[in-house]
Order: C-alpha cells, then sequence, then structure tokens
C-alpha cells in the first residue's frame, strides 16, 4: 500500500481524553475514530490489526474442530424471556422495537440464540460433540464507556459454544478451548495467562479468565512466575486425545486476579522469589456451564440408550477488538505502538527519504515490487514530508521492520533496516534486506482449511 | 470438513413460507434460518458461501484501488439532522434510545458518517482520488420483508464511497467502480448487466444498476442481446489509465429496467433479433451524486489553488447477503443449488458410499487427505446414511465436483468423478480424480494484497 493512496490519519499530539496507553496510541495511530460514547469506526490501518485477530481467532478455532456460524446482531426479547435473562439482563442490554412494535435488542451475548439453533437441528447423540463458533459485533450498553475498544459498547467478539452429552465430555470439550486460547494468544504475540475465575451472569462452576499481562492492565494478578515459563502447545497439538495433563500443568501453578486472589494459599503455595505481582487484561473467558441454558430452553439429544437428557454446554468468548488494545498495552514504548509480527497491520514499512530523487523512486518501486512478490504486506510511505516526519510516524504505527531508502545509503549500494521492537538497525544491500526480511517473516498464508 | 462433525441441516420438504427458489434452497440445503421477520442465522454452509462472495468483493475493491475501513452498525441520530436526512428516511430507519436517552440508529446506510470521517482527516487536494469502502452489517425496517435474504432486514452490504476534486475526477472514480463491479460479478459466475437506473433518496444524476439474470428475478429487464456477449475486463486491466471507451461499450448497447424502459428507443435502436425480454435482480447500484452531502456536512478541501471547494462524491453499493440468493436464482436446477466454482462454500464434496467397509474408509480418507493437500476444500460425507440419501444431498447443496467411492469402483480401482452443472459422470483411479480436480478447480488463494 502506498501512504499517499491511503487514510491513515497519525497525531501528533496525545488526545485529551484518552486516560490509557492504548487509547491514546489507538487515536495517534489514526487506528480508530469514535463515532458516539463506546462506538467506534475502524480506520484502515486499526482493521487490518483487527482482521489478523480475527484470522488467528478462526484458524485456532477451526483447529480445534469448531465450526463457524454467523448470527444475527438483532435478537428477538422473546427468546431471552425463554431463558428468564430478558428481565435479569439490566440497562446494560439495548431494547429495541421495531415499526411493528415487536421488541428486538442488540445481542449482547448468544447462549439462548445458539441455544435455540442447536435444538432445532440437533437429535442425536451421534451429532456431538459439536462446538459452534462465531466471530460477530455485540453491543453492551455500558453505563460509563471508556479506555477505548477496551470498554466499548459496541464491540467485536468471537463466541464459542460447545454441545455435549455429558459432563466428562463437556469437560474435554472445555480442555480443547482451553488449549486453543493458550495458542491463539501466544500467536498475537502477547503472554495471556489462565486464572479460575467466578463465573457470574453466565453461570456454571468451572471458569477460567485468560490475563494479557501489561503493566497499565486493569486487574491485578497474583501468579506463580513457573507460569510464564510453561511452553505453549505446538500446532500439531492432538485434539482428538486426552488434554487433562496439558490443562493441568498451566493449572497448577497459582495464577488469580484480585476478585479470587487468596493471600495465605498463595503465600503457602509460592515460594517467596516465584510471587509475582503483575496486573493484566481480561481477553477471554471460558465457562462450563452444564445444563443451565438446556433445561429451561430444552435443548435435548437422545442419547445411544434411547433416553433424551439435556446437553451439557459450555462457552468460550474472545474479546476481538478488546485484544487490539490489549495487545498495545502489552507492547509500546514512548515512540509508539510494537506490534507483535502475527498482528501487524504490515509487515514491512518501506521509507522513501528524498522525495524528488529518481534514484530513490526507483529503489523504492523495486524494493516495494520485491517485497510484496516474497508474500510481504509493506506500507511504503512515498509522502514528501521529511525524513524526520517519516521515522516518527512509522515508529509510532510500529510495523516490525522499516526499511529505510534514502540517497546517502544508495551511494554505499545499501538501505538500512530497522526492527522497531529491539530498535537495533543495519546496512544492506537492497537484495539482501529483501531475502533477510523474506526469512525473518513469514510470507503471508490463505487461512487454514477446515 | 467431514459432515459428521458438522451441522447441516439439510431438509426433504420445501418450507411453506418460501415463495422464491433462492429462499426454498437456502433453507432447504441449510445455509440459513429465520430468527425474526427478515433476520438470519447464517449457518455454517451459507457463511462459507457469504464469506466468498466478501473475498471477491475485497479483492476487487483493492485491486481497483480503494481502501477498507469499518464503521460500527450504530451511529448519532445527530449526524443525519446534519444531512437532512433523518426526518426524511421514514420508517425503514431503525431508531433506538439508549440508557440515557441518546439517540441512535441502525445504519441503513452511511454517506453521513464517512462524510463526517473523510472531512474530519482530509483537507488536501494531495490526498485525492480516495475511495474508502467497509463490508458491515446494517438494517432496513422493511414494512415486509420477505424472499428470505433477498429483501431481508438485517443485511451484509459493501458500501463504498469516493471523494474527488471535481467532476471529471469523480466520473473516473465512477468508472474505476463500474468495471470493479464487471469484474466481481463474474468472478462469481453470473452475468450482471449495468443499467442506467434512476438515483432515489441517495440523491445525484447518474446512476447504473448491475442486475444478475435470472428467470425468476424481481424486476422485467430490456436489453440488447449484444451486452451479454462483452468481454469482462482481466485482472491486468489498468485503473490508472482511462476507462472510457470499456465503460462506453459496456453501456452503449440498450439495458434498462422497467422503471426507466422506454419502448420507442428499444424498438427503433434493437433489431428485433437482438431484443432481449429478460428478468433481473439487483445485486449492486453505483451513484454520482456530486456536492449532494459535502455541501451540507461542509466536506471541502485545498485544491492547489488555495481555495477550498466542496468534495464530489459518489457511492457504490453491493448486496452482499442478497446475492447469495439471486447467485442460486441464476443457478439451480430440480435437484438443488449449482454454485458457480468462484463462491462454492467447499469445492470438493467427496461420498463414502459404503459405511462399515474398510476398503472404502482408506480410500476415502486418502483421497480426502490428497484434495486438501492439493489446495481443494473438501466436504466429506462419512455418515452411515445410504447412497441415495448421500446423492440428494449432495446435489442439493450443489458443490461443483462429487467424488463417488464405493466398492464396486473400487473393485475396478476407480472412483465416480460427477461435475455438479453438466450431470456429466466419469470414472478414474484416484489419483487421477486428484490431479483431475488440481486442474479443474484454482486452489485457495491468499487474499490479493493491497
Amino acid at each position: 500500500m502506498r501512504l499517499t493512496r491511503y487514510l491513515l490519519p497519525t497525531l501528533k499530539e496525545n488526545p485529551a481524553e484518552a486516560q490509557i496507553a492504548s487509547h491514546r496510541l489507538m487515536l495517534r495511530a489514526g487506528l480508530i475514530r469514535q463515532e458516539a460514547a463506546g462506538i467506534y469506526a475502524w480506520l484502515p490501518l486499526g482493521l487490518r490489526v483487527l482482521k489478523n485477530i480475527e484470522r488467528i481467532v478462526r484458524e485456532e478455532m477451526d483447529r480445534a474442530g469448531a465450526v463457524e456460524l454467523l448470527m444475527p446482531t438483532l435478537q428477538l426479547a422473546d427468546l431471552w424471556r425463554e431463558s428468564g435473562r430478558y428481565d435479569a439482563y439490566g440497562p446494560e442490554m439495548l431494547r429495541i422495537r421495531d415499526r411493528h412494535e415487536r421488541e428486538l435488542l442488540y445481542g449482547p451475548t448468544n447462549e439462548e440464540m445458539i441455544t435455540e439453533i442447536f435444538r432445532s437441528y440437533v437429535g442425536s447423540w451421534r451429532s456431538l460433540p459439536l462446538n459452534l463458533y462465531q466471530v460477530q459485533w455485540k453491543f453492551r450498553d455500558e453505563q460509563r464507556p471508556r479506555f477505548g475498544v477496551m470498554r466499548g459498547r459496541e464491540f467485536l467478539m468471537k463466541d464459542a459454544y460447545s454441545f455435549d452429552l455429558d459432563e466428562a465430555a463437556a469437560r474435554r470439550s472445555y480442555q480443547r478451548m482451553f488449549v486453543a486460547y493458550l495458542r491463539m494468544f501466544d500467536r498475537m504475540g502477547v503472554k495471556a495467562i489462565p486464572m479460575r475465575a467466578e463465573t457470574g451472569p453466565i453461570g456454571g462452576d468451572l471458569s477460567h479468565e485468560f490475563l494479557v499481562l501489561a503493566q497499565t492492565g486493569e486487574s491485578a494478578v497474583f501468579c506463580d512466575r513457573a507460569v510464564l515459563d510453561l511452553p505453549v502447545p505446538g500446532a500439531d497439538v492432538d485434539y482428538g486425545g486426552d488434554l487433562t495433563s496439558l490443562v493441568e500443568a498451566w493449572t497448577a501453578p497459582y495464577a488469580a486476579t484480585e476478585d479470587v486472589h487468596e493471600v495465605e494459599r498463595f503465600e503457602r503455595d509460592v515460594p517467596a522469589e516465584r510471587r509475582l505481582l503483575a496486573r493484566g487484561i481480561e481477553v477471554g473467558q471460558i465457562f462450563y456451564f452444564g445444563t443451565k441454558y438446556s433445561v429451561p430452553m430444552n435443548a435435548v439429544v437422545r442419547h445411544a440408550d434411547g433416553i433424551e437428557r439435556p446437553i451439557h454446554g459450555g462457552c468460550y468468548g474472545v474479546g476481538v477488538s478488546r485484544l487490539v488494545g490489549a495487545i498495545i498495552e502489552a507492547s509500546h514504548d514512548d515512540q509508539g505502538i510494537v506490534w507483535p509480527d502475527g498482528v501487524a497491520p504490515f509487515q514491512v514499512g518501506l521509507l522513501h527519504l528524498k522525495h524528488g530523487d529518481g534514484r530513490v523512486d526507483a529503489a523504492c518501486e523495486s524494493l516495494y515490487a520485491s517485497l510484496r512478490a516474497a508474500g510481504l504486506s509493506v506500507l511504503l510511505d512515498d509522502t514528501d514530508e521529511r525524513p524526520g516526519a517519516k521515522f516518527a510516524r512509522m515508529d509510532l504505527i510500529g510495523l516490525p521492520w522499516q526499511v529505510r531508502v534514502g540517497p546517502r545509503g544508495l551511494d554505499n549500494g545499501t538501505v538500512e533496516l530497522k526492527h522497531r521492537a529491539s530498535g537495533e538497525r543495519r546496512e544492506m544491500a537492497p537484495d539482501d534486506a529483501v531475502a533477510f526480511l523474506r526469512q525473518a517473516l513469514s510470507p503471508l498464508q490463505p487461512d487454514d482449511q477446515p
């Protein structure tokens, strides 16, 4: 993409309304624009990050055997009356009347609708286990939306729902999601720690939150440092096999948010030198809720013995739009964002440092073509601004690698590479730069086929 | 994907509520489920088609130089008061009050919001031309939603907005979209004919609708058969060059919907043997509306001469969810849907014809792995149903190619290929079938990089 043909409205000053780093940087780097309290437009650069996160989420959900569908944003109020949650949900539910005075609502979550879909089509034990997921916009009418996309009202969420014959099978479904979550957050370049959690309004008796560690996180977290060194399961993890030991390894070390923190247990079980007091941002939560929705909504299947029994359910959320903010909280410096490779909006920023210089024009065009032919995504800064402004903007938007092309380097036959995260720079011949970046960055891949 | 691990609820009977072929077939083939009047959930198979259409739309928009962003579904009423359309829009606009009694609406279209975004960030002639687009859910509270996704209330639309310095440049932007539309519909495997159209509530003085020809189309269309034989521009079309002659070639032959049909002109200009009276379904419309929104909303840019002038705008819609229905209207038979290759939910249906036969199991597993390794998407029918039911379902869901694996064929070392569109069948060795299908179908491609 050529910057002169793009929309990238960066800001030099910190916007007054933004209280946290990610909100400031998302506004400054031209990722989002507020359209109403807690409602944002995703500008082109921000949308690319959002889509990268979506892609990773989908690939890992598909790999774990989940099946994607898409439910509408609006739902009938009557569906929520069936589960008893319509009145219970409170003012965060956006209630709507259409032209015929029918009561609708903007879905804040989808347990009711997915249960209704399931019971309409699935009647036999043969169809289970089944895990259905979607990536869809949701709305919660927060009393006081703030912190940008971290606590917005209209937000993008991945929500998955598992259906199983009994508790034992449902716990296996839960474990598959647990492992898929470890993988997806790892691919996004953040440390996300699973922590035992309260189940809240979703219900049930087993739940874990996944928190991204960030100094500016919203919650205090207390954990055993041992959890930081656990190896994340590889792409070859066997979702058909027994994942118990893997999940146990990740849940054995102490890890708790302040809500459920037990000081005594922490001090008894964790040696002082391994006690980590950090802060974190919740980016996902998984629940096993048993028959909480299947009983009132009559979602039953016939077992092999011919008897119908309510299914055992779980649900599994990831805050897709919130993750954009959480990743920035975990990965930024004074100059701006430092995107992890897996989610960066472009992999390479190519800087043209001398407007009107034919040699620099030619070198940039050639590099732009070669890098793209190597399957890399490239943002070419072809504006007529001065180099200092280009350096500052490129650091602010945080692409993993910069290639700086100017007349002085070309005199020596070189361009300059800068690695955004480490700040390391090196000179090399243009062709070597392409070969180096092709090695350092993976080319874009088509989505894994389910 | 293995059918036993999927959710594909096909129906044997025609649902009583569906009046048109696409609605019937979308329900019967398990593509959608109605959740409220005009509001649908996209079941897994339907979502795959929707995403294929989205992908083609994005690739062709990017190729034509448009830049993707994403606006929220909900908008502030005040924004529409600025353009004067809030009161004018009527009961199709879904009006909402949030917990603080602020007036919101579910966007039926986005001219106001994109103009507001544009004027906030773009001030100089240097940034133009600019074409911003999104693929987003919209809501129009139709008095009487019907015909499934063809006239739904919550629907997915691609909407693009161009910004230019003057009318001449805006007409060039219009031409780029005109050409991109020819390409995208062609890639979806349908004949879409551009027809001069009324501008309606969007405003402006230049507009074309694109109608997919289908016997069951909603509108009568009158056209010169010559338009059917025009070559669609290739992927190498030069969007930077002059597209006038290309657009003129496509607009010269007579083509009109009944709304604007001129009998006299038709009979004068089109020889009798070339007069085509057909039916069509509108799947896209493009508009040049000049300064209709930029003047009231003060979207101006400074020209090279230092003077600020309102921009000249156009907008360009594609009914993404509607296209799923339109493609089915144009491509089905008595047995079911006949998906064009470009949008098919899976490219190959692999049928296991003898449950419990180890040789068939092994041949199916081997074919499943080889076809996927060749980059093809495959739905393996591994259920225990009888062959007749499997044939009927596979014909109903309309995948382009079927590979039928049974004991009798394997005795001769062959499997049977069936081409859904032509009905043609042939026997070949499993390895030859893989090689043949790899040739016949393109492997999945990553999205074109912008």
